[in-house]
């Protein structure tokens, strides 16, 4: 029997993914399990994109072009002038989710051994997507003390060497709902000019922004135009995650000429989930504003919640629909683990996402958990409370 | 501004992709365009699949799970079982597209500097995905003289190193439209037990077999079980090229392993794509007869008007719904362009795939061409007569 790849060997398995089994065994015992760890939101489709797809009266479902259907992509400018990026409907590439938006870059970026600095915790699949590549992710630390803010420029100088290749960043941020300020972003920028590398910017998240603090895009720095590489998603902003719509925007032109032979070799994007896609993009500011409205709500709820946990503490996350927050337990992979396999409040438990997931250092974020508000407020109260009992129970409480 | 990746320059751009601008301006010239270059299917996707997308009356797009919906899972064991291909819902993982069976097979199996032994003309997208996980491809020409056949195991075991990790073919073949018989994939299985290799098998077009000589899978080879990775696709046996649904199909539970954490870093599988294709197999068996005879009908039709026309010649395809053909002319890339921006016959011309782009060798297929017959009767009629004329007028006819 032949053996599988090396790379195959190296890539880590999701410790939410060990995880998977215990909750499907907690369910059978009947046990009702409350979902912290996963960022798919329960909020409705918008009825524009549901009824775009019903109304669909093609005979036959082709490919579309590689790069998207024009329509669709010349929606997107109008949507990204909103947010004062502005591009032409070339400088837009239609992905299979922003997945393939962040695989695609690199792969035309990035060359085996090419080094990518992205601060930690961090989206945990980037890491998957920089193995494929065999590029080699170099993290820098952000803090929960310092409520996860951008990393010095120190040390993101301290790890730059010749095969520094690029940086990314996730803004606002998954997992820890960080957005990066004006003077970071303008860091950003300086670095990316003086090292002349690229600027991978993970934005799906820009309609979830809280604080009234602006959303700077790596597409408003000036003098880099050349090297942002932007990568987005439809899926969370009108929650259409299962569609698999995601938008890959640069104005580099090698970068899109490149991009586009992989968008060929795969030969088309989801044709029905570019047509929800692109009726979506007409959800009315009345469905934004419920759904912005909701998540200002459960954040505020979780948070102060979470908070008053004896032993917990959560930065007040800023965007995105996340928080890591730090636990009063000796291993959050255990406590996560032993929250499905060994405890229950009148029949009920809770599934986060333990923070190791997100770091590649190793020991840190050993007792951070993610948690994400994508739950009602009446479902985040009782998960609330649940967890406060569990943290009560667990032998490794420290 | 940064340099983008070796690979990314390596990447090989389609033939066929250079031509598209020449098509486009034919076109907006007035000029009617017969596209006998493209393999999408113009027959009706069945309606079945079409209603149920339709029918979806969910309030959240969701993600689907990464391996793929179960109830479509369980419905294609039952599909694979009418071909007795005899697999579980666990050995099958359903992918965005056949293409991304083929990318994950390689992305598991395949190390950079692995080899993989590839019949020639080949499919041109495994030669990028080859190139994405850094894999060399070696090919091994079959001809026009011998119909395409299997080489022979000598030419096979010339090419054998010790980094020789897998052979890959298509069966039935695009582009030559070649059958395997089973004294061929017996020599197959043979030599994948000999040297311990993979065998990847795209087996999208087993529908499309015309001759009444059996399709032999590499699922019916005895003794290599743990050495199959079939790859599969809704695309071309329901006209729906379009959802993006696929399948990897393997027993061997390491590879499935690893396959697994390549689809949880893509999250999902397209949702629509996924109920339409499970509704799809349950395309009544009138429209898989109406669709057989239809194809039956065009090959005959497309392969006698071919060798009809002096100096042309094309072997009888056995399957799938392209045929190889070689031309009198000195280049058949330089007569795919000319047909395009110098020719027109009563307003017409047409667009042929040159083979160039399906050979790795260079100078093989130089006067041969590839033809899909997804064109109506009527149609292929016309596309015949201008083709015709057009080698008539080409001004590097030999």
């Amino acid at each position: 029997m032949p053996n599988i790849s090396k790379r195959g060997l190296e890539m880590p398995a999701s410790p939410i993914r060990k995880l998977v089994p215990l909750a499907n065994r907690a369910v059978e015992k009947g046990i009702k399990v409350y979902h912290l760890n996963i960022g798919q939101p329960d909020l409705p489709t918008p009825e524009c994109g549901l009824e775009a797809m019903r109304r669909i009266d093609r005979k036959v479902l082709e490919y579309s072009p590689s790069e998207g259907i024009r329509s669709l992509r010349e929606k997107l400018v109008k949507y990204y002038a909103k947010y004062n990026i502005i591009v032409d409907a070339d400088d837009i590439i239609v992905t299979t989710g922003g997945s393939e938006a962040v695989f695609f870059s690199f792969m035309a970026c990035l060359d085996p051994g090419d080094e990518l600095i992205v601060p930690e915790p961090a989206y945990a699949n980037y890491m998957a997507f920089a193995i494929s590549c065999g590029a080699v992710i170099k993290t820098i630390p952000s803090t929960i003390e310092e409520g996860f803010a951008l990393p010095s420029v120190e040390k993101f100088e301290s790890l730059i060497t010749p095969r520094t290749k690029a940086i990314l960043i996730c803004n606002p941020n998954n997992p820890t709902g960080y957005l990066y300020t004006r003077k970071e972003m303008n860091q950003l920028r300086d670095l990316v000019k003086k090292y002349d590398l690229f600027l991978f910017s993970d934005e799906v998240y820009r309609e979830f922004c809280y604080t009234g603090a602006p959303y700077i895009s790596a597409f408003h720095l000036e003098g880099i135009e050349n090297n942002v590489v932007l990568v987005d998603s439809v899926s969370k902003r009108y929650s259409e995650c299962g569609i698999r719509i995601g938008a890959l925007i640069t104005k580099n032109q090698s970068v899109k000429e490149n991009v586009m032979k992989w968008c060929q070799a795969r030969l088309s994007p989801p044709l029905i989930g570019q047509i929800i896609a692109e009726a979506s993009l007409d959800a009315p500011e009345d469905y934004m504003l419920e759904m912005y409205n909701e998540y200002v709500e459960r954040r505020k709820f979780l948070i102060d919640g979470l908070n008053r946990i004896p032993g917990c503490y959560s930065p007040i996350p800023m965007g995105a629909f996340y928080t890591v927050a730090k636990l009063p337990v000796d291993d959050a992979d255990k406590f996560c683990a032993w929250c499905l396999s060994d405890f229950e409040y009148e029949g009920q438990t809770v599934m986060l996402a333990p923070a190791s997931g997100f770091y590649t250092t190793p020991g840190l974020g050993k007792n951070e958990v993610r948690l994400a508000y994508v739950l009602k407020k009446e479902d985040l109260a009782k998960a609330l409370e649940v967890l406060a009992k569990a943290l009560e129970a667990y032998p490794g409480r420290c």
